[in-house]
């Protein structure tokens, strides 16, 4: 622990969630005082047509 | 909230699926008095392969 | 299948939980052409400090 | 109920997938007295670039 | 990774999830090829008036 | 979206808590380009007993 699921609509470049799971590890390091090597993240892309808001479908533009 | 996720096996139309979200958003919006924009769902389609019942991989048909 | 698991914040009474989920299992058989006998619902209830949006831990008001 | 969900890298043989629900499933029937048909097993695959550990993205040789 | 959820209803003792927790890491280090290092389980334990089934929110006598 | 789930052993202040959700947002909205209000943070606290690390059931002390 800590075990971390982020939940992203589908696009993000390769780049980006490096970045992301890095930022994100180091706010867990400083915030928790837990090692780097004990944070395990899982990114969840969801595609158009899997979320819905107020009763309609998300496509990617609205998110 | 209230944050939904709804799992069913991978197949079914976009129409079906929008005709879903309308109707699980509207008996949240009914039996929790929350408003539609306070409603997020997420499907979550299980490709054959993926889910077992009793020991066996289901398959589309079977589901 | 369908597999439904829905998040709502703790102090929902026992009566509008079964109104809920009765109302839900009603709004997937119509639209999935399932049997309720497929439907599952699982009931996640956040307690107090355990949900941030904007960076804020929410309490019951402000949900 | 027993409802399990199983993440592992993309990868897997159907073979090998099947006979981890089959000696999943024993596991849970000769520990917990349920019946087989009781028992489901949902298996999430994650794909490379979508799992981090100790803030680096895991490629499948890694894990 | 493999990382394993388990839903059950509350209830069980302490003994039964560990020798449970023993045979699911069994099976998967004999069905997947991993180490008993990789796998890390965890268990979810649903209270009564959490989960339903057809539409009614099962009690732990139906579990 | 972002909807984040963040697992982490039971045990820590509400302080702890609130610094870890403005950190990993603030993570969130410097990676992701994203608001604030994008973003949704859910903290699962996992108690003693009900997560296994290599066949055993981890309690706080080796957490």
């Amino acid at each position: 622990m800590p075990y971390v699921k982020i939940k992203i609509m589908e696009g993000r470049s390769i780049e980006k969630k490096q970045k992301m799971v890095e930022q994100v590890t180091n706010a867990l390091v400083n915030s928790l005082d837990v090692k780097p090597d004990d944070v395990r993240i899982e990114i969840l892309e969801l595609r158009e047509g899997t979320f819905a808001h107020a009763g309609k479908l998300a496509s990617k533009k609205t998110e």
